[in-house]
């Protein structure tokens, strides 16, 4: 199935299909932070991202949330609409943690209601900067009206990932989305929501379950990914 | 007139006066940059800075921009309506230049049509943020419709600068301004337009005659003060 080898990010690669609209996303084990300046590798890590986000996206589809994804091909892989992806970190905060401590000084833990939506360019050499609007229409990223379907878009699956999360007792912090423009213009949900890309903590006892456990070196990573992806799996 | 030394910023003193809703500002000849890791005196730059300000005000208000100035009371200082400042930079950006180049790679001198308006929050200790209408609300600095109103007294402001500047040959880079809360919660501007907190740059021959002048080292920045001064001057 897998052909010509597309893209390779920090976490996954992009392979080309017989289907020119379709690619395959491969899910590595390898584990990056602080825009690649700390690497490691966790064996398993790729299968149980691909899996944890495959659930996640298909709940996300049943409720109407338009996707990338076609279906899984296998533990690791997935079928997907090619897509070119706009080049925004699309973040949403439920509570205060992370970047928003360290650049602004908001309390850590601090509930945000309303949530703080959040977009930074997706440029290594600029380190990911925060923009507003105004930069990411000036640097031809997308339009007003495209920013404001994607806010909405933000708050909708902000709204279906907490309930869902809340369901298996973890607290959704924040978390990091990506879209992508489908051939017909199209934008949907792309790349992955996994313990990568969201910040997981245990509604009970505040145990992080994410990546921040590779960031802060705190070890039990790749046990805090089976944990989410088991208690995912016993709720389907 | 003066009593009471309320508060001392790097270019500014305010003082009390007889009247407990209004104050008298007097403008310093520090130049501070880089959040004041960088410090000199420039004899004169204060008196140039409020007689500059002052004009434009004067023009700005005639166009209906409401502010906090009532009168100049002598070459360096002002008497004004006593606001609560606004914790937020308000940027205008007609060209690229500065952070904008650094932060996210415009490049250098791209006309930037419609401007890019920025906030960032007034907090030394975090060296003013970049942030978002959802950070400014959940910092409690100002709702989303004062927001919105501030936005559009940026670009109206902006609009009289630009024609105002090019009339004495000049292309205005960008600005930043702040605003402060009346005791009837109306919103004015206030702070200063000048030099220090515009860059300007002569239309003909490109030339600096502003800040950057002190930030970048490049000597003669009390001259391109006073060409300004002069400019404004005989423009009246």
């Amino acid at each position: 199935m897998k052909q010509e080898l597309l893209y390779e990010g920090k976490a996954k690669q992009i392979y080309s299909t017989a289907n020119p609209d379709e690619v395959i996303i491969y899910y590595k084990d390898d584990a990056t932070a602080g825009n690649g300046a700390k690497k490691a590798q966790f064996e398993d890590k790729g299968r149980l991202n691909s899996e944890i986000s495959r659930m996640i996206y298909m709940d996300l589809m049943k409720n109407g949330i338009k996707t990338h994804l076609i279906k899984s091909v296998n533990e690791r892989e997935q079928l997907c609409h090619k897509v070119d992806i706009i080049l925004l970190e699309a973040i949403v905060r439920n509570i205060a943690a992370g970047s928003l401590v360290k650049r602004i000084g908001l309390e850590e833990g601090k509930k945000l209601n309303p949530p703080i939506l959040e977009f930074c360019y997706k440029a290594d050499a600029f380190n990911d900067p925060l923009i507003n609007d105004d930069h990411a229409v000036a640097l031809g990223l997308a339009t007003h009206e495209e920013l404001d379907f994607i806010r909405g878009e933000m708050r909708k699956i902000n709204d279906y990932l907490k309930a869902l999360w809340l369901e298996v007792g973890i607290d959704l912090v924040d978390f990091k989305i990506e879209f992508g423009r489908m051939k017909d213009g199209t934008i949907v949900l792309a790349d992955e929501i996994s313990p990568d890309t969201c910040r997981l903590w245990d509604s009970k006892t505040g145990e992080k379950l994410d990546k921040d456990r590779f960031r802060q070196d705190m070890g039990g990573v790749i046990e805090a990914y089976e944990e989410i992806h088991r208690r995912l799996k016993d709720r389907t």
